[in-house]
């Protein structure tokens, strides 16, 4: 009979998001009155801006033309697009990147779980604790690691301790690793790595030999001017590392969907015999023959969100969010709980109450609050402790949680 | 150093269709006058339906204002699409699948070239000869092969001759094998399989306890009612099989991109320790963890063409094609051509002139006639001596290719 990928028996627990749901759903099934706000999975809630709309809009229309219909678009994403995030994104931070290096997909999740694809069967891997759950478990579903412990760690991996007394800041590995997954601003903390940090990661990786795989999907929340956008703005960081942007937060598209990921040029791998193998290339192949391509009416989209009404949107929903952040993070201060992130990024990682676990705290919240968290030990051994509250809400939800928040435990 | 994946040196060659791409730009550039009539990617022309427009106009509308704008999706599709789907795919055909049993995606090669990844790296595996190449090169990639030989067949894997005098329908194995890819009607052949043949099949993989990866992505071209639309239609199906379907040859959504496969709910492979395991709840962790659902819009877009405009659109669309490839079919038979399929699919695989290889006649095909089609040796070593012509193009185009190919062979 045909044999399983026995690797997915691995995973320690269901994906922690439909775990999430199915709590609410188990919840909400034996309170239908209740009305829950739901701040944990971290999805927007702005209307589409209006930019994307009319983009679309026409692309629909070209599509339905005998001259502007268009079939099968490039693997690697359009030179429309490409050239609009060349510019935009980085050439405009001083960055050079070049069309040729980007390659866009339906989505950063995507292209975070399926990097992995293109490395060893034996690469090692470090990830922060915590992290964003798709780093581990697409490495765990690809053999990479051991069975989890208790704890839901895997054998393994190295993970990197982000703790209120290191700031949350994953610190160098002390031991030989091929792959770190980093993420800043920082799902699920909220903190944010300087200059400095990154720049002690792109040293440590270039004297190591290690790829950074950069998450940066959180990019346009950055407030403070001082802060990189991009890992590239790193020097050396074209020679370890890839970065993942996505148009999911910044431009409302986590239903329209689409992303994209940067592999310079000169960034290698080793094959078996040592020699140096570039990794755009095996992207580009893997890209070519497991995917074909984003849709075109959401290229044309996302391309918008760089036209100058693109910009004043994108950059209005920004704030509109952070504005939330703040409204939580003072608010859940004020009542003496321990706060942190929600800054330079659209989530607050918030302690819990002493002697109150992560999951128990996230039971309570919905039970008493009827506010719908993320438990921080759903992230990793060292998320226990604190739950994540996401800024992605409506104004007016976000001031009643806080308030529920406030009479329940206040 | 980063390792990287070795597999990925194993392949053979680049991915057939940038090669023929490469060709075609190298043509141009030489011949800057020429007008290619491109009938090799068997890529759509026309026009996206109104119905699908519509829906998809409606869905962006919807998405711009604060009551319906949508983000994250169920990772296995919208119900309005699953429940379209299993309503008029199947239960109109007299076939039980469950919406639960549809998994929505951005398209038919990401979800063949992704569902071996739910099998262990030592399942083996058959395909035809000739095939689509992502069945074999996603298998290379994740290591479930050798290397390849001179012919570009790959160590353990399993090939089933599709010849002339096998009517190109793959025979039985021989030989244990965990998974059988199968594509009917077939690309590249053109050729379909009728009752007889895939109940052959199915007694086979259950009496083996393979699993048939059947890709139905052409299922819209049959034309004769004696055929079955779906593997499902064949009495036991359900416990062995796996279907692919796309909406990018019937509704014109090769950009637009969505797809779909169906696992029953009692379909099994097994674990190390020999117990069972629901393959459908394997990959709706594959799912949940490396791909974010299909974008809202197209997904709208997709439930259109199960209306009744859209079934009279994407049937007036395959009806076209048809008469195209029967305009190649019957004008390249005319010239003394031998030629294949093109009745109940929209390609037709022609027979090489004596002595002439597949790429050496494209090339004669290209520089003589103008016409770009694929050498048949690109899709296996049996497909040396033929080129598959797409019908995908306009019927002036197909006329005209057809003439030019009467005045240089004829």
């Amino acid at each position: 009979m045909a044999r399983i990928n026995d690797h997915y028996l691995k995973l320690a627990a269901g994906y922690l998001f439909p775990e999430i749901t199915r709590r609410v759903d188990t919840f909400g099934a034996a309170n239908p009155g209740a009305e829950l706000i739901k701040l944990g999975i971290g999805d927007v809630v702005l209307p589409l801006p209006e930019s994307v709309r009319e983009a679309m809009h026409a692309a629909v229309d070209e599509l339905g033309t005998e001259a502007g219909f268009k079939g099968y678009g490039p693997y690697e994403g359009y030179a429309f697009l490409r050239e609009a995030i060349a510019e935009h994104d980085f050439a405009a931070r001083g960055v050079q990147i070049s069309p040729d290096e980007i390659f866009v997909s339906d989505g950063s999740k995507c292209d975070s779980a399926n990097i992995q694809e293109i490395f060893s069967q034996d690469a090692t891997l470090a990830v922060a604790d915590p992290v964003y759950p798709v780093y581990v478990d697409t490495n765990v579903m690809a053999g990479r690691t051991g069975g989890a412990d208790a704890q839901g760690r895997y054998e393994r991996v190295v993970y990197l301790p982000c703790l209120e007394q290191n700031d949350f800041a994953p610190e160098l590995p002390s031991e030989p690793v091929d792959l770190v997954y980093l993420c800043s601003p920082n799902n699920p903390t909220g903190t944010v790595s300087d200059r400095e940090s990154l720049t002690a990661w792109v040293d440590w990786a270039r004297a190591n030999a290690a790829v950074l795989l950069f998450d940066a999907a959180y990019e346009l929340f950055i407030t403070e001017s001082h802060l990189p956008h991009s890992i590239y703005e790193i020097p050396g960081a074209r020679e370890c590392a890839i970065e993942f942007r996505s148009f999911s937060k910044s431009a409302g598209f986590t239903g329209v969907r689409c992303g994209y990921v940067v592999i310079p040029a000169e960034l290698t791998g080793t094959d078996a015999t040592g020699n140096p193998v570039s990794l755009r290339d095996l992207w580009a192949r893997r890209h070519a023959t497991k995917f074909n391509g984003a849709s075109y009416p959401v290229q044309r989209g996302a391309a918008a969100v760089y036209t100058a009404l693109g910009q004043r949107e994108v950059h209005a929903n920004a704030s509109y969010y952070l504005r939330n952040a703040a409204q939580i993070r003072d608010g859940l201060s004020n009542l003496g709980f321990t706060t942190f992130g929600g800054v330079n990024a659209p989530y607050v990682w918030v302690k819990t109450p002493p002697g109150v676990g992560s999951w128990e705290f996230f039971d309570q919240l919905i039970e008493r609050a009827h506010v719908v968290s993320t438990p921080g030990a759903g992230f990793g051994a060292c998320g226990e402790g604190y739950v994540r509250l996401s800024a992605f809400g409506k104004e007016e939800q976000i001031q009643t949680a806080v308030e529920r928040i406030r009479k329940t435990f206040g």
